[in-house]
């Protein structure tokens, strides 16, 4: 195989890839079956990174050109692609980077690195009925725009739901997003300017990251322990910087799995009184918690906490639903820019919500997944000590388990994932500078899947083999 | 009635005179029915404006302490509210400005002055229908997100749609967005920084004004004549500054009606490509036209154009699903921005919208829609000839008339409309700077409504009487 890279054209090298393979593959007559060389050795003899040729493999998988088999690596699709699948391509998705796992149909590989649940966990049954009910009920519901602070509906139960949580907010505090990310994005915009210093934690969400470098605020990173933020460092920045505000996972957090101990949530309160620093709390993954956790928000008594939930972890990422809690002042300010940036959430998502916190089915749907979350934990964490691995922390609870294997680099492990058809999430994502790390979120609810096992299983150290 | 205002207090004088005038009737036990002092009268009495008093009435009647009968002014209600309502009222929006239609049941008074079709117009039956298919559905477009530039089923049927409208965009053209405010605000963010210049058609529309307000940009007003954008005015603004931008309903403008001609079309294309100036071109009204009008994005051969569409106006705003059409570099900024923002639209409202263009029920709505707005548009122009209201121009087509009395003011108008149960828009939300207007926008859907009518008629000066 002789591929022309022309590293000068504006094409870019994944797509300059990914046609010539498939052309290759048509111009050779390959039949079905064939094994295409391994990725290691394809990215030396044309001298681009591995994670280029595993791209430009994964667009031919999708687009049906090659096929990806367990543990063995990838090969001539048994049907070459007709018209009507090249014509999918076409209308599917490119993307490289972050947003690779929300391509649609993208079902070849294993997301264990993903951040959500597999939908066979989802509440279908309950959600769909809900769906209906509204489908038939008040035609405001179907047609009008959402008030400006969210349908009052809604935030009547969500004020009765954070008031089970311990945080007194009254409904003129509450405000309806379309999702966290959302509420993130209104408070940067509304709070911030370019040039402004904050604190994040290290690591992190990446999107968080991403949205922060778009506004061009500059992030001091707080080293992430098993216990919260690492306080000292916190305590020096604080003292060194003047960072208008902090960003902070208490419960479940993401990517590690930590949780907020009571103790460093009272010092991190008494921290920044001291500094007059916002928090900004971002507590999705709440409802994988049942009874009582520690939070920033349920400790505040100055309102100097900005606290975030939302029901795409635990509900449904497509309705689009989250909401914020924050003092009047700067909620009628975020409405006003939520209203000004799209004319507000989806009325009918909002309903369908609403009603599934008014007749208990949401309730008794995070029931449920906590039991297995729980389960899937308790089984991986062990699977992962025989294998040989290496955890940050034994999380109590959530999806995320935050792991390595010692002398493992990333690279080594993608590889070795591909081969099993199971996609990763770089630790390097989670880093606020992008810095190499050996680190992998795992999502325990895929952990079980027989593709991820192989994977665990032959990327671990066995201590006792 | 002797109410107390404190000038210097931190509430607003709206909500004192909210809270006192409920107080007021509390205490004296005023018997239903009986009937509060005129708005001009409570106005001159306690020096306030009376679109303070406007709203605060307004506030008492949506708490169910007043009542606004047609054309005689506002009473006390029938049932003073219980804690219920006290409590709904609480739960409530009280927002001033223009965001007030957004309220939710707002519906004491007749919005002829909103930007929307009644419910009672829109495809219940047909979107209720869809979404409950959707439902039984693919799981993933219940639980899924949506890909960075949309789902691929609604990306190709816009692809379709847009050809018929001689518009040659393909998939990778197309973005998906939360109506076509989200995708301003996405053009905004990517396009312009603080202190550039744009220019915008005048009178216009507000919500694209507040936007870039927000983002301070300075907006240059370029006067809208019945042909389109005034030509003249254009050539020397851009000729003298160098704005980044020019901002344009081409069909069935906001507010005044009228539409692009197609001289117009070419010379402003031709302006543009001489001092090279990009062009957004906002045509969510596009399907309330039948066949063939001018738009600058068919015309448009070197994608200097960025086109807009929604279905909020033709289906539902709640729904929140509008599309953009851009050069591909810009398109794959935008899906970024999307997805660091907010991690994209809802899937499952796509799907639903997807669903509706692919089994023609949407085609069928919207002719049912045009059908009618035809019928009510050439009545109501009748009728205002024959009240004695002067029409900016006769539209062939859309939702809006932009009318006035020659002679009476905006407050003259709003006191009377209001006796009428009728809510207006004041003109002046349309001018960029807010400068006074006698000018409205009449919205044909509710001309008919026997308060809208009694209204017209009372505020013309029928030239035959």
């Amino acid at each position: 195989m002789n591929l022309q890279l022309d590293r000068l054209s504006p094409t870019p090298l994944v797509q300059q890839l990914t046609d010539q393979l498939q052309a290759w593959i048509e111009h050779q007559r390959l039949r079905p079956g064939a094994r295409l060389p391994s990725i290691r050795a394809l990215a030396r003899t044309h001298q681009v990174s591995p994670s280029c040729v595993i791209e430009a493999y994964d667009r031919l998988v999708a687009s049906g050109w090659l096929e990806a088999r367990h543990g063995t690596g990838f090969f001539v699709a048994e049907r070459k692609p007709g018209l009507e699948a090249a014509d999918a391509e076409h209308w599917g998705e490119a993307l490289v980077g972050s947003w690779r796992q929300f391509r649609e149909g993208h079902d070849e590989l294993l997301k264990l690195g993903c951040g959500w649940l597999p939908n066979a966990w989802r509440a279908a049954e309950e959600l769909a009925q809900a769906i209906r009910q509204v489908s038939r009920g008040n035609p405001a519901d179907l047609f009008d725009y959402s008030p400006p602070l969210g349908l009052s509906s809604l935030r009547q139960q969500l004020h009765k739901r954070l008031a089970r949580l311990d945080i007194a907010a009254g409904a003129e505090r509450i405000l309806t997003t379309q999702g966290a990310s959302h509420g993130l994005d209104l408070l940067v915009r509304t709070l911030l300017r370019s040039g402004d210093t904050v604190l994040v934690e290290n690591p992190g969400y990446y999107n968080l990251y991403n949205l922060l470098r778009a506004h061009q605020v500059r992030m001091l990173p707080v080293p992430r322990t098993v216990h919260g933020p690492d306080l000292q460092a916190l305590e020096k920045l604080l003292a060194e910087h003047r960072p208008r505000c902090l960003f902070i996972n208490s419960l479940y957090h993401n990517p590690t799995g930590t949780s907020l101990t009571p103790k460093a949530a009272y010092r991190l309160l008494e921290l920044a009184r001291e500094r007059d620093v916002r928090i900004i709390e971002d507590d999705i993954y709440a409802d994988f918690q049942e009874g009582p956790a520690t939070r920033l928000a349920t400790l505040d008594s100055e309102q100097r906490v900005i606290y975030l939930g939302s029901f795409s972890k635990t509900l449904s990422s497509s309705l689009r639903v989250g909401y914020l809690v924050a003092d009047e002042d700067l909620i009628a300010r975020l409405a006003e820019l939520k209203m000004v940036s799209g004319i507000g959430n989806s009325r009918f998502a909002e309903q369908v919500v609403a009603q599934m916190l008014a007749n208990g089915s949401y309730r008794k749907s995070v029931q449920r997944l906590r039991v297995r979350l729980g389960q899937h934990m308790a089984k991986l964490l062990g699977q992962l000590e025989g294998y040989g691995w290496q955890v940050f922390c034994e999380p109590y609870g959530g999806m995320f388990v935050w792991a390595r294997v010692p002398g493992r680099d990333f690279a080594s492990l993608e590889r070795l994932a591909l081969e099993h058809a199971v996609l990763l999430t770089p630790g390097s994502a989670f880093d606020v500078q992008g810095a190499a790390s050996d680190w992998l979120r795992i999502n325990v609810a895929y952990g079980q899947d027989q593709r991820a096992q192989a994977f665990l299983q032959h990327a671990g150290r066995p201590s006792a083999a």
